[in-house]
């Protein structure tokens, strides 16, 4: 793959960062307004779209409606659309774990949203061991980006009220996962530092390997995943920001594109439910989903070649895996 | 009732606090201290217990294990403990809805923790209209309460992880209501304004009354305890922060003895199981349980007559309950 170029809305230090990196940025809309503020762009959107042949959509929530219309004016030109827009846009939610194959031959697809796609890869991952019967799922929200200093919550809990219940996200991960039985509650904190879960999920043994449903066996279950990494309390990861500590000074620039689960947390109540804490680094969780998505649309390979070939590129299950979780 | 006097273990504003209201205060230990930071005190503990029937043990959590012993100096002395304290101290945990009753001649009973009450109260409200099979609550802590500006937790989800699955608060409903299925996780958020729980009730129509679970029903059923306050996204309370607003500003000094449940947050989801978000108050919503159980251990008056009581000394049920909730 090659990346073509990026696009900006506003000319600000952004444009910055991705010259200092060689990447070519684009304008949306008029270049004007980036040549006022001193900066250079290689064209429009327009003279970007005639080199590509697919397009990661990660404009705001709503935008990639519109944006997908521009699309269309380009034969032959497919694009990933994210978790902001509706499952209506394209009719196919994706998720690399559940529905690679499906996906192949789709002009229009979208990578569910960072808390779905965690969701989606924990129900999957344990569903291949234990047959899940039903996930009660709670989510504690960042309230901003960490970027985003114009915005947050101050001092206060504020729970999803206005849609009802369950939250929306019982009925995305089912946009992925049509069978799962899911319900699911809400609520933004005053953070920046990744979002919390806390997951009540109903299972059966499953009769064809004959598992028992355990704290230990459910731990060995998600640690067949790479993009689940099992980190540990003994290890001081005690936090969010411990855990996005960790993956700021050591090669990743922040970005834990696994999804955490505290070893110490799995547990299995009196009627064999199990009960876990997660933690999802909002902005990173998806990405090796977004390419595995290109490859997926243009089956350029198959879905385990694919998903170890983001994570070789992204050093998924490498070291940091070795210093967040204790091993025995 | 008539309060004897308070204790105070630090020479601290809080000694001026209950000076200005005419409240006599009594020194934890050595008096020497309180004098040498210019501050008059009535005496020690023992001075105060010798003209006492019954003392609120609100000290920190395990203290009230060490003065149960200084407690059982004084024969007919009796005492209420907090949440901060095992079970095991008293043997008998309170809640005015589930056990007043049984608490008649007790010398030592223990109210349990605002959490713990909260949940209770919400529990056994709903079960008393349909019987309610397993909960599944989680619980977004605030980490520090108000005056504690040494502690909290800065930009980050705490999650409770080092006791396991599932948290304390699951068996601690147990010891008021033993029968009730419950399991539970919690974490700390960075904030001081209330905590937050969102509720998972899985419950069957009661046969007895051929109730019928919707949004509409469960609300209905909510509101028969005046100590559930409905709130309402309408009236523009969108968080733990606007709910003390109003508290704060309208002859309740921020105290919200009701558990606040968000009317636009009651739902039933396709399996007939409810969800809903609820706002509870650390520091109040345990003090009219304190009241309470003061009447019951002395076998005072039914529960009826003394929660109505209490409740009308607090204002409970009051105004403030037409300014939370949009009716009809």
């Amino acid at each position: 793959m090659e990346l073509v170029g990026v696009t900006k809305a506003t000319a600000d230090y952004k444009v910055d960062e991705a010259h200092e990196k060689g990447i070519r940025v684009f304008s949306v809309g008029n270049c004007k307004r980036f040549e006022d503020a001193g900066y250079s762009v290689e064209g429009s959107l327009n003279e970007l779209l005639q080199d590509c042949n697919a397009v990661v959509d990660c404009s705001p929530k709503h935008i990639g409606k519109e944006n997908m219309a521009v699309y269309s004016n380009y034969p032959g030109l497919r694009a990933i659309f994210q978790g902001g827009e509706k499952h209506e846009l394209t009719g196919f939610s994706f998720n690399s774990d559940c529905n690679y194959g499906p996906a192949a031959g789709k002009r229009w697809i979208r990578v569910v949203s960072c808390n779905t796609t965690a969701l989606c890869r924990v129900i999957s991952t344990l569903n291949a061991s234990f047959k899940v019967r039903k996930v009660r799922a709670t989510i504690v929200r960042r309230s901003a980006d960490q970027a985003e200093s114009e915005k947050s919550v101050l001092n206060a809990w504020v729970p999803d009220v206005g849609h009802g219940f369950p939250s929306h996200h019982a009925s995305d991960v089912r946009t992925v996962m049509p069978g799962i039985n899911i319900t699911s509650l809400a609520g933004e904190a005053p953070m920046t530092l990744m979002h919390g879960h806390m997951l009540f999920i109903e299972a059966g043994n499953n009769s064809e390997n004959g598992g028992t449903i355990t704290a230990e066996t459910v731990a060995e279950a998600l640690q067949q995943n790479p993009r689940i990494l099992l980190c540990s309390l003994q290890k001081g990861l005690t936090s969010t920001a411990k855990l996005k500590d960790l993956f700021s000074l050591n090669g990743r620039n922040g970005n834990l594109y696994e999804v955490c689960v505290w070893k110490e947390s799995i547990g299995v109540d009196s009627d064999g439910e199990i009960g876990m804490h997660v933690a999802i680094d909002q902005q990173a969780d998806v990405v090796p989903e977004n390419i595995d998505a290109i490859r997926a649309v243009f089956s350029t390979m198959p879905a385990e070649e694919s998903i170890a070939l983001t994570n070789a590129s992204l050093g998924i299950g490498k070291m940091l895996k070795n210093i967040a979780y204790l091993r025995k």
